[in-house]
């Protein structure tokens, strides 16, 4: 059934007359996410500001029979965003607010709308008037943890450079308020670590929206240590730098951070305003943190340091203050976006790989590189594996964005056939669902289609996202 | 559809004449589980020695229509392993062995059979054959390690004194070979940290038997630390030992242990003769465990020395070295078995709180101790709020079991009625199952029977457990 007048009237009646969005041109705006690959228009996008009214929306959807999906600020790299069915896009934006800090139990709820960052900077605030020795925050820092939303963030599991220790999204999550695809509100979880039944916050994170509009969250938070230490080591091959990694792992020692990046990504950085003094004849850089209570954060990083060293690192650093180390860091999250300054296009990939095939990884990477005649810059997260080639291209020659796509695809089959997925905390999407069947059977595949009709049975809910046909 | 001879001996050529157990006398062995309130007994029980052998025993149940139950080391404490409406009782017994180490990639890979400290056992040995550093082990540590099963732990997501820095079970499983109730062997996960798709193995991990058999198990190994100290403090109140936590964990020095035992534990304890050495006289004891590099973990005992100080406790003692240490855990860790000491009978409770509600709760539990006549010893995670009153009774005094079961149906109802749950790592099983509907609506439970019957349409597995009904 398509979208009638009528049905654009009750849903103005529900969410008013300032909080939806019918003009053909207003609505281009909303046919692309952060993937930039594909675009696809909805027929209408609401930003109600209660999950009641998100419910009220969602129970339309399912009267009539329309496709609806879940919007956060759109940053998907995977086109989990976009509405391949056309329907109403589902807005949280307006839903962001901040609506419990709780100490205590160390959680702190939030609607979905919010972005990812703010529930830090919230607890900024609250720590400074609450008396408590070093303050909280929310540990999942996916690289667009200024941009993305929370509600994104859950549903695309997104990772980040602290997920080495601290997990990803879902294991940050312990309860979610939901509207199911019937327009019933549920919570599932609490506040407390372990839950009877079955895992119904689990399985709802991850699934990309295909089976229920998260609308509030409850995060689990952790306290800032007294001490942090950053290291930064450069390296003349890649191995050695793979092999520094596995070492440092093997001591027991857990850094909070374990990021690498390589030459071409780095010369990106360096080329930038923001360049962060990064050494741009290396072939690999490791930038790592450790933290804890002093003296141990010391004596950890100065046994790192010996450990970079006698992997071959022909140059370790220690941040000398805080202000050294957020300038490595912020260079570090920069890095996608300094791709502008070494081509005028890129795709950012995301696969997994078992750790220790590193080193074959990037091989192999840059081999694919080779065949197709494009560079590919490296920045990802060593301590879990989650790997994000960026693949250069210019948009404006013809052909040229197949070409990297299909370098991509690639990429993600080589990452496959080495044991590791598809996609690390990006999504399969629409973009990857092509790429799903060379991990799961259609048998498995068919287990998770029925699961998510056990939700969502008339099939409504962000259509032609991760499964295939 | 009952159990034929032809049924029984179809199941003979499966396992072999050695593998399986119909004579009614020994049958009655699997009769009961760990939790010794209800029996039910099975009509047959098999010992596959392979997940193609389950899958031909399963197979056999759904043709036929069988109740299947599998079952590890049978201790289970909430029925999770009696065949409440008979038929064939599974034993992964025989499925017991450790079958990869895969150090780089941080995975051991086990049968469902392998008893928990095994895999501990096994990266031990490995370890002293291996260049690293301080070797590994398997974090997930529930009381019962020494005989209990990684497919119970996994069934019933169990906890342990490591879970409030490791997490539970579920967060250290990478992958799940199972055999579906229609006898199809599947492998959902793998040994990255992430796989696209739905989370089946988090679906699975928890869902107490009544989905799938879980064969083997893809397990996240960690590390040994260079250096582990352990406090002891000793409370006159068990308030001020509930304020010396909070107070500890606000300093984000994350303890790997923080255990909490009441003044009956402790003198249980000291009245077998494994007893540790622990202050018969306080009302509260708290062992805490920090691991790390040196000098770190002494810089972080002394500060949680000095906060135990300032919240009250009277005594605190620094583990002069490891014997010591182990003197003490070895105590906490016969706290159950030493209840024998001081009751003839007990029942083990678990039910979580908000970790602010502690002190709360612990008078509450003594009110219903009161009110019933009962003594009521407490043993727990404080670190991430998981209850373990133990109740004691006397089984041969007329109606006294009943009484107790009473008392702990209302200890569990106080624990949802202050913002926790009735389980922690024990399970629903067959023995709470009539709670479980203070935690959710029947709407709720309709979604997760739904999510069920995708895995297991027949109602094959596991049956009476979990939903009430």
């Amino acid at each position: 059934m398509g979208i009638t007048e009528g049905i654009i009237n009750e849903l103005k009646r529900i969410v008013g007359e300032s909080n939806i969005i019918t003009d053909e041109v207003e609505l281009t705006v909303y046919e692309a996410d952060g993937s930039f690959v594909y675009t696809a228009k909805p027929d209408v996008v609401v930003f109600p500001r209660s999950t009641e009214e998100v419910a009220k929306v969602v129970r339309v959807a399912w009267e009539n029979r329309i496709p609806i999906v879940g919007r956060g600020s759109g940053t998907s790299l995977s086109g989990g965003a976009l509405p391949i069915e056309g329907g109403i896009v589902v807005s949280l934006a307006r839903m962001n607010r901040v609506l419990e800090l709780d100490i205590e139990n160390e959680t702190a709820t939030a609607e979905a709308g919010v972005i990812n960052l703010w529930v830090s900077d919230a607890l900024a605030k609250f720590n400074y008037q609450y008396p408590i020795d070093l303050g909280y925050y929310f540990p999942a820092d996916p690289g667009s943890q200024r941009v993305a939303t929370i509600g994104g963030n859950i549903s695309h599991n997104a990772g980040g450079v602290k997920c080495f220790k601290y997990g990803v999204t879902v294991n940050n999550v312990r309860g979610l308020k939901v509207v199911l695809p019937n327009g019933e509100i549920r919570f599932f979880g609490g506040k407390v670590i372990e839950n009877p039944g079955y895992d119904i916050v689990g399985i709802i994170s991850g699934s990309e929206g295909t089976m229920a509009i998260v609308t509030e969250a409850v995060l689990r938070i952790v306290s800032n240590y007294e001490s942090v230490k950053t290291i930064l080591a450069a390296f003349n091959s890649i191995e050695d730098a793979g092999t520094a990694v596995s070492r440092i792992i093997s001591t027991g020692i857990r850094p909070v951070a374990l990021e690498f990046m390589d030459k071409i990504a780095v010369n990106a950085i360096e080329a930038g305003p923001w360049g962060g003094g990064l050494p741009t004849d290396a072939e690999a850089i490791l930038l790592i943190d450790v933290e804890g209570s002093e003296p141990g954060t010391s004596a950890e990083a100065n046994r790192i340091i010996e450990i970079l060293k006698s992997s071959g690192a022909y140059m370790v650093k220690l941040a000398r203050d805080r202000a050294e180390a957020n300038k490595w860091w912020s260079a570090r999250k920069q890095a996608f976006g300094a791709m502008g300054f070494v081509g005028p296009n890129y795709i950012t990939g995301d696969g997994t790989i078992p750790r220790k095939k590193l080193p074959e990884a990037l091989h192999r990477i840059k081999e694919v590189g080779s065949k197709y005649g494009f560079r590919i810059a490296n920045v990802f997260h060593a301590g879990d594996g989650n790997l994000h080639p960026l693949i250069l291209y210019d948009e404006r020659k013809p052909g040229e964005r197949e070409r990297a796509l299909q370098a991509e695809d690639e990429i993600l089959r080589m990452c496959v056939e080495i044991g590791g997925t598809i996609t690390g905390e990006h999504g399969v999407g629409y973009y990857k669902k092509h790429l799903i069947g060379l991990l799961y059977t259609d048998y498995e595949l068919n287990v998770m289609k029925n699961i998510k009709s056990v939700f969502d049975p008339l099939g409504i809910m962000n259509p032609g996202k991760i499964f295939p046909g």
